[in-house]
């Protein structure tokens, strides 16, 4: 463990300029904020290559655990202040830790698609809630990933990583564009299925054999009609509101489940 | 239509106390911000009683719609600066309307039961946001509201309104203790069924009837024993991963579809 104390430390400039995107896509780091968030990496076996603590993070057992298993990897266990770690995270109140890891993408052609039978590709999504929740969603199902096109949020905000509750450190994610993506998918099986307004097929109705890659797009347009129509299978879930509406990682788990549920009876 | 152009006006003050959760329940009224859940609200057949809007906020075909019905049903429509709102809304970029509406809190004695055949009930529920996700989830499974038990998060904060993009305008919503909502559920038809850690029954395998009410604990303690103990039905949902755990927004929305899909089927 060492200790910086210096706001100008170009360390600690460096990792705060990770709360942009395009600095932690240069760097492949992203943050993550927080006793739970990190213990929950750590238990899926991943390790920050920096970790930054207040001394009172310190005093935590689970705490004491993570810096003695990140020094045990070679990674690299920072004391520092509450102030600092306040310009680190961006917020009044930071946690006491603050992990900095390295990013997991993973190029499409290097996925293997007959790994996991459900597979979630997300287009234009927008809210990193709803990117981290589906990630936790794909994790619980036993998705393979999440494939990403077009113009997603980054999953690797701090936002997205804390709604994930760690399952950011199970899910292979890859970043494509849909013509690569489709064009990666009809060069093997894989069975593509989306929501749709645009049928009266029941969710329930249709067959999702293994690999079915669940596609979910932006959260206010919705997919574009051209990729709806690229998929295999378009359905419906009841809906028995006035709004009708759900919301879309709502969407996603409740899709995943039947698709889970059809595939375990089979 | 009229003019505030003053930040010391007192009714910019009072409007702006409702950000507060005191003020809010003291005054029985709550904010809801933005031309797309206005208009949501609109669509349900609920309009402001004051809105509040920025010059370029009249523009849109659909805030003229809304402020035409929001006076001829003698709500107050009130022109202002930008600045104004940003202090209404507590935002440095605020949207261009912010409606007032009353709240509408139903009390447990006055729900009628057997009206449908889902309800939720939510116990320490603290994120806004699942909040309201929990709530567009009810009124698209046709549930008939959200019973909150114990300290849940404010279903009239402005987060938690987002979430709902209007579902808050068509569920009933209730707020009581939870000895009081046991008491009231006993004297009644009703089955009580939550996700639980301590069983091994499959979701899938239990039955639901009509009415049932889903049990959802809080994000991240989950629901006290002695309240999982007083429920009819106990159930689990399959896990396949790592992290093992699913946000508490969809692991109802899932809970709720499966009870849905059974009743559908009935």
């Amino acid at each position: 463990m060492r200790q910086i104390t210096g706001f100008s430390n170009p360390l600690v400039k460096r990792v705060r300029s990770l709360r942009d995107k395009k600095h932690r896509r240069r760097e492949g780091l992203f943050l993550a904020e927080g006793l739970r968030i990190l213990t929950e990496a750590r238990d899926m076996g991943v390790l920050p290559e920096m970790l930054f603590l207040a001394p009172e993070g310190a005093a935590h057992p689970l705490a004491r655990t993570l810096i003695a298993a990140t020094e045990a990897a070679g990674g690299d266990v920072i004391e520092t202040s509450a102030d600092i770690l306040s310009k680190l995270s961006g917020k009044d109140n930071p946690q006491t830790l603050i992990g900095v890891y390295r990013d997991r993408l993973t190029p499409l052609a290097a996925l293997d698609r007959t790994a996991a039978p459900i597979w979630i590709v997300a287009q234009a999504l927008r809210d990193p809630g709803n990117l981290g929740t589906i990630l936790r969603t794909g994790d619980a199902v036993g998705a393979g990933g999440l494939i990403l096109v077009d113009d997603c949020v980054d999953p690797f905000s701090v936002e997205a990583v804390r709604a994930s509750m760690g399952a950011l450190f199970t899910q292979t994610i890859s970043i494509t564009r849909w013509d690569d993506f489709l064009a990666w998918l009809r060069a093997g099986p894989g069975t593509l299925a989306a929501l749709s307004l645009r049928t009266d097929t029941d969710y329930q109705a249709a067959h999702y054999p293994a690999p079915t890659f669940i596609l979910v797009g932006n959260e206010a347009q919705g997919l574009p009609a051209a990729y709806e129509e690229a998929c295999d299978i378009r359905v419906k879930m009841p809906m028995r509101g006035k709004a009708d509406s759900l919301n879309a990682a709502v969407a996603t788990a409740v899709m995943a489940y039947e698709v889970l549920n059809q595939q375990r009876r089979a």
